[in-house]
């Protein structure tokens, strides 16, 4: 609990919801009837309403970026440290939305809001979606609001993967695209990591086919295992050795399978703690979401055609520990957007954090940014 | 299934089984009261009875290293390609001695074998052994095939692990040690990567607390992630890239959650032919003597100060692209070695395929292994 807020925090915020009663088409072919977007906004939209800054949330986040829901709030939204006043997207200056993307479990419709059609939960009856659908919501938001060009397009992992996608499919309604820590698509090594992950959920008894809700169960052990993966993939090897090493837990061998190592009891608390706060069903068409993300694809492979579309200015930053989407996976974008002869401005981070560095305190990456939001 | 069996080939071969009828005290603490090893030999033992090498083997290997059990086999042993006459471990020249290691779920007593003093399997109850024990009970089957010395010991990946022990504990009983594609000790990622495979077994309703057995089930699912999420971590980025890139099994997406890419297609035809051959309790003991592995920490964490037991010259090879243990792990051991004042040469071998390669076919690696046995 803060026992107060910090000055530079963007404060209490509540969500609010919008709806969309038009239906929406999936690229998958399938149709939402109506669909609901939950988000949050922090600081003011101008008279000229042209200082909106759009926050893309990655795998496992959310609409909650900045600031508290409460004064009980133990923790801040996930991105608070670059979210506030005097901070790098400084809400004295824009107006900052973060929706929860389609097919979330915080708010927006997704796999545990309820079917119309039947009047169950979607479930596993809710349609694969693609980056490019929650670019087009996000749109229809984006109408919503009043707000006819972004100011920029930020997010970080898949969040980048989202901003490439607004800049590819709406070229003149953002000004600047801030890809962070994102990849042009998942290697096989990634597609690999999430069929593990999926497997895990999808084999679990308490699975139950997607339908766990009414037999008021939840995949615990798949989702749990799917998260404890996922970590080790967000840390890179040298940041795991730095907090945990091969540090003991009892200071002893025990020669059974309780808890040994402290690197074993921070993957069981990450994954037991995700399975209080997030769905099965989202976190399967997530990985999906991922997997299918290839923008080349609808450019015949070309990733620089793809990008040729783009009108928006780009500062791409990866940093040097992450394995899960390598420097090398953000220059292949930046090479792209140069064959384009696109503006890009780019930054490799020093950061021995992995892929989890991209919300974490660094003072290059706060450096990195200031400057690039300065030219905004 | 081999039409006729190749010349280079050690041809039909035939394990037999040591019955050990003294008790074995464990690191752990516990006694076995009578222990089996399986094991094969290739070669001829000559007179002076100067000419052995033992083979140590890795995570899923077995005491088939090479050759075949029959005409209809389709593959050989699994390290064929550098065993044989005329191969880098030339039966013409060397007796070469590969068991099951103690645990081991191929014929050497372990989970899968019926524990005395219940008349049942072990199961679970089997006592948790570390890379010691092996030792320690290859020793054993040293003395009963009456060699007194090793040419030497060689292995890969936990297999290494297994020569450094010996060259630890036992250090006038070899004259080489080759240590390929090992580490140290394992890295907190490592262990964080068995950790979720063991869970994954651990949680399946089906492993029932390790008596299974009884119930005529094996933890399909458990043990099917866990092996998948092993294969990963034995690949390359770079191999999976070639082996599969983002190539689709049936040439479109489906929107679904079938197969859809074919790395996925591989990693589940992986994990579930797993299942057919191991052992759920022996994959999760395994890991354990994995976890465990710690030589330096017998010396107060001094590597060098454990190495400076040995007699052994060495050979240290590492791969490249592996990053389950990388080449900076090899050089670990070099370096103590070193520091040690010990005798050791060190390849690091050119490939893309990961931790896979110390396996797989290698012009460099052959003649590397080729140029230092050309001096035992």
């Amino acid at each position: 609990m803060p026992k107060s807020i910090p000055a530079d925090s963007v404060g209490l915020v509540a969500p609010q919801t919008a709806h969309f009663d038009e239906p929406i088409e999936l690229v998958c072919g399938q149709t939402l009837p109506h669909f609901d977007l939950i988000y949050e906004t922090y600081g003011k939209l101008n008279a000229k309403r042209d200082n909106a800054l759009l926050f893309c949330h990655a795998l496992s986040g959310d609409h909650h970026a900045a600031g508290y829901h409460s004064m009980e709030d133990r923790k801040p939204g996930w991105w608070d440290g670059y979210i506030g006043p005097g901070k790098a997207f400084d809400t004295r200056r824009y107006f900052v939305v973060c929706p929860n993307n389609l097919g979330g479990c915080k708010g927006s419709t997704g796999p545990n809001t309820i079917n119309p059609k039947t009047g169950k939960f979607y479930g596993p009856d809710f349609p694969l979606f693609t980056v490019k659908d929650w670019v087009n919501s996000q749109k229809q938001l984006m109408d919503s609001i009043g707000i006819n060009q972004w100011a920029a397009v930020v997010g970080g992992s898949l969040g980048g993967m989202q901003v490439l996608q607004w800049a590819i499919d709406y070229p003149d309604k953002l000004r600047h695209a801030l890809v962070i820590a994102a990849a042009p698509r998942l290697s096989a090594q990634n597609i690999g990591f999430n069929e593990v992950a999926r497997q895990a959920i999808l084999s679990d008894p308490e699975f139950h086919g997607g339908h766990y809700y009414e037999h008021n169960v939840v995949p615990r052990r798949g989702l749990m295992l799917a998260r404890m993966l996922g970590h080790i993939t967000y840390l890179s090897d040298d940041a795991m050795r730095a907090q945990f090493g091969r540090d003991l837990q009892t200071g002893r061998l025990s020669y059974d399978f309780d808890v040994q190592f402290q690197v074993e009891s921070y993957l069981r608390h990450q994954g037991s703690s995700f399975v209080e706060r997030f769905d099965a069903n989202t976190y399967l068409l997530m990985t999906k979401a991922l997997d299918y993300f290839d923008p080349a694809a609808d450019f015949e492979g070309g990733l620089a055609e793809a990008l040729s579309q783009t009108v928006a200015k780009f500062l791409v930053i990866s940093f040097t520990s992450d394995w899960r989407f390598a420097p090398s996976r953000s220059t292949e974008i930046v090479k792209a957007l140069t064959d384009a002869q696109r503006q890009v401005s780019y930054a490799e981070v020093e950061s021995s954090e992995g892929h989890d560095a991209f919300l974490l305190p660094n003072s290059y990456y706060t450096d990195v940014l200031n400057a690039y939001m300065a030219g905004v």
